[in-house]
């Protein structure tokens, strides 16, 4: 049985303060747990129904009721099993290969597939201005399947960041040089901005070079999405 | 004041059944009804609570209190207006340009993002089978974001309008040829399959050239969302 304080602490994992002041998180779905335990992350409590759906070490594992799974789900239809993991100490940003920096991206699903993107690109670090969205919050990993076990997130100053780094920045605008004629050097940091206003004006300043997706269609579209964006921009540095 | 049976029709408009019936749908919110408004779209009634905000024939639009807009609306904060507009005939599928076809797509976000990048990358017109999700279902509205007005969508039956075309068809495959080492020709029809299976069986022995694109990240990688997939096939089929 999951008692009252144990729910209590389960359920505030689904806000970023208590994350991080309790350095974990938690996970959903038979999937998803299973990935994380195959992972490098480190398991604090696994939940589940049925113990036959999870290969877990004995001492990790709990098994509860669907009722008391309902109790510490966030979901409207749990599935089966509920991990709480510890947030991994993040890696130190290398400077062998491209990395995606995000300045104030802040909706959960953009953040989930642009993890998923970076996962699917093969590139290792993903830096994130603290502003923007949590990657441990539920809908972000929802929005992932198991891809952040394999990208290096981190939240940090952004503007520190780009000062400090001796890799080119390219920044995204509407107003930048065609992507199809830029030439991508190996390796550089590759910034996308804010769902409604693009990248902030601090960042801009530390931009080396503007880059941008021409349209084809009508001039009164819509800017492309920020996850369609980064899709594009990813497959654009890695194609031969 | 909007009356029992107006509700009930405008609420009718949530479901395709009602909407095929009765050949119109609702959108929702200031901008989206203005974009419909400014477009080939032909209105049939336009629920507004703030006549200075919209630009339309004074025929056409209802004036009503937010009370009344919270009784017709889909959405926890309705948003100021709401049109219902006429379904518009699809126009021939021509045979000059890039055709993008759907087989079985069924969620309504990645519909939505995959006809706002097909306005983006105009693309002129998008062949969906008939069990993919109706493009005038309420939360695709919500995803294009307008591009709904400036994209042809009809609805057939794939199989048939794959073997009466003269277009080379080009399925996209796991397993497929590499889209950077793929020739693109001038015109052609590329086909998206549905979010978990693919392409199906039947639709897979209409294909003249399966392409895929490359993996960099870890192989145990789920696959791309069908939205993202085909943000990078339309950049690369529109690439110079």
């Amino acid at each position: 049985m999951v008692g009252k304080s144990q729910i209590k602490f389960i359920k505030s994992l689904q806000q970023k303060k208590y994350r991080n002041q309790k350095g974990m998180f938690a996970v959903e779905g038979i999937k998803t747990v299973q990935e994380l335990l195959d992972s490098n992350f480190e398991a604090y409590r696994i939940y589940c129904c049925d113990a036959r759906l999870l290969n877990a070490d004995d001492d990790v594992i709990e098994l509860i009721p669907e009722t008391d799974l309902k109790k510490i789900s966030s979901l409207k239809n749990p599935n089966k099993a509920l991990g709480v993991f510890k947030v991994p100490s993040p890696q130190i940003v290398g400077s062998d290969d491209w990395v995606l920096a995000l300045d104030n991206v802040r909706d959960p699903g953009n953040l989930g597939t642009i993890i998923r993107l970076c996962d699917w690109f093969g590139i290792p670090h993903l830096v994130c201005s603290e502003n923007t969205v949590d990657c441990f919050n539920p809908k972000v990993l929802q929005a992932t399947m198991g891809s952040i076990t394999r990208v290096n997130i981190i939240y940090t100053d952004l503007g520190r960041f780009l000062k400090t780094s001796e890799l080119p920045v390219l920044g995204t605008f509407m107003d930048g040089e065609s992507v199809y004629s830029s030439e991508f050097t190996e390796k550089g940091i590759l910034v996308l901005g804010n769902e409604a206003n693009g990248i902030s004006s601090e960042i801009e300043t530390l931009v080396n070079s503007r880059i941008s997706i021409p349209q084809f269609g009508s001039p009164t579209t819509e800017s492309l999405n920020v996850a369609m964006a980064t899709a594009i921009f990813l497959n654009e540095i890695r194609r031969p």
